[in-house]
């Protein structure tokens, strides 16, 4: 973001490369702190070593708190619109910040605009810290918030450019070759997924656990790739499944919402569920019991993922360091009657 | 709020009292003034009469500009978790501010300790306007926003103790008058309600305009009262209203969601929709569509109703007197296939 100077003084960049660790490192240090001993004293000697001399005002100001939190869901439209979880783990990470008398701001992010103006405001000392929902590697404010060092919680898998930063998530490879094996011990022989997201680790996972579940039998030609977690892509998906394998006798469709949408284009097809054919989803959502028949899915603990989330970024604030501070939660098979 | 004095000195009450206004509408003339002449010189001789002395740092204060304007949803559970548009009008607001290059903040009150933290962020100088979503008159919030005199615009009817605040909304009862019309119009010739929330102006003016269209064929028996607009409500008020007349074929559910519920009571009892019951909702929400059959319904223009709302928020901010700011936007009648 700094462009060349001509008189050329330290940056936090000679500092980070001094040091050998990322400008979000330095930044956490100048900003009240929380990295490991080691990456301190690199970074110590690093500062003395260039001759850099931190922004004072800047630094007070950042540690002058607001007793704010950032909630932003970086995927707005799907989410807001289609997923029911994001309520389950705004009000879970709202009743945790809530305890420790802070308050959440749910920030939205639905354009790039936005995304330069929540930057400004992340970075101008409205929060104290964030949490951050569906992130992904391309998204400019990750590298944003490395940059001021803010106190922040993914959740799930953070993108490789936060790879430092804590996260709250579940084992979503682990859970998806759960439900695909119980999927296969009801006896389907031509089993294919909707994969969705697959630019998210959370939608790589899943198929990754899908794959593992099938091993030898895993078929390519039987995965339908769609972008977005949601009901439309659902049907879309099924309908390609259906098409190009009209013997298909189970599906993981990679969410509720997907496999709701899955179920509606079977039923356009004359086809049972589950008599004819098995379905079952993922998240556990108002979705998953709101369809004819309920899904078999997996349960995402969302509102224990959002006070968790919470959790860790208060935890941050009060000073502690950010390294293994992630959790990984319970995500059980929940099977009803879609399969 | 403010406890007995000993030392009595004039205060806002003792100038709103003098001058024939709201505490509220003195604030907002303390605070950078868009208040009618007529109110404004009856204020300022009000001043002079009971000697009052506004305090000038917090005037000071309250003029500064956070460029970030609060979006509140009252009803979280439902709302958040039920409701998808609220989505539609979280993003339509979104895009009115964010032209505006204002931040929108999202902030969730889910109990009375939330309610406490949230006034104290509004009249912090945080923001420098709220959205309020689903306001009832007990909601303490309310007052607040009336004595601090923040820029505000209520999605809805806003309750009484904030009759002079814009609002903007739909003619519920106009509407509701207009698909219990279109629901007789095909032969049914005993239709219920299930009628939501009717401590909320959406809620009440629903079932004023069911019983209108009705006129004497209005049968109190056939109502089944619920609290809030939800699926699961919509399950059990269906049920009470099968109890109550097996023979009933024609229901006017308060809300999409609550239809949603009604179909799965009615799908349980063995009835066809539309053969032998037909079953209109409210809202033309994403549940409208996802429903076999798809609901016949009243369109709510969501992302319309959230621009609009931060409109008029942001006309506000500016100066705009908030008197006959106020917007009711079209609600059509959409027919689908489930009536």
């Amino acid at each position: 973001m700094t462009g060349p100077r001509k008189t050329r003084r330290a940056t936090v960049h000679d500092v980070a490369a001094a040091a050998g660790v990322s400008r979000g490192t330095v930044n956490r240090v100048l900003n009240g702190g929380y990295v490991s001993a080691d990456a301190r004293t690199a970074i110590e000697a690093a500062i003395a070593e260039v001759g850099y001399v931190p922004n004072r005002a800047a630094s007070m100001l950042a540690r002058q708190r607001s007793q704010a939190v950032g909630f932003l869901a970086l995927e707005p439209h799907s989410l807001l619109l289609e997923d029911p979880n994001i309520g389950a783990i705004m009000l879970g990470a709202n009743s945790a910040l809530s305890l420790a008398d802070h308050q959440m701001v749910s920030l939205v992010i639905d354009s790039d605009r936005d995304m330069q103006r929540v930057g400004r405001y992340l970075s101008g000392g409205f929060v104290d810290g964030a949490i951050i929902v569906s992130a992904r590697s391309h998204d400019p404010i990750i590298r944003l918030i490395g940059e001021i060092g803010l106190p922040t919680t993914f959740v799930g898998h953070p993108p490789d450019l936060a790879r430092d930063m804590p996260y709250v998530g579940i084992d979503n490879a682990g859970s998806a070759l759960a439900i695909t094996r119980r999927l296969m011990a009801t006896g389907r022989t031509r089993i294919g997924m909707i994969a969705a997201a697959l630019d998210r680790d959370s939608g790589a996972d899943r198929l990754t656990g899908f794959k593992q579940a099938l091993g030898e039998r895993f078929d390519p030609g039987l995965v339908a790739d769609v972008p977005l977690y949601d009901y439309t892509y659902g049907v879309k998906g099924m309908r390609a499944l259906l098409d190009r394998e009209p013997a298909i006798d189970g599906v993981f469709a990679a969410s509720d919402a997907v496999a709701a949408g899955a179920l509606e284009a079977l039923r356009e097809a004359g086809r049972r569920v589950p008599e004819d054919v098995g379905l079952v989803g993922f998240d556990d959502s108002s979705w998953a019991l709101r369809t004819q028949p309920p899904l078999s899915t997996v349960h995402q603990p969302a509102r224990e993922v959002g006070r968790t989330a919470a959790e860790l970024v208060l935890r941050q604030i009060a000073g502690a360091e950010p390294v293994e501070l992630s959790v990984v939660l319970d995500s059980p098979v929940v099977w009803r009657h879609s399969a």
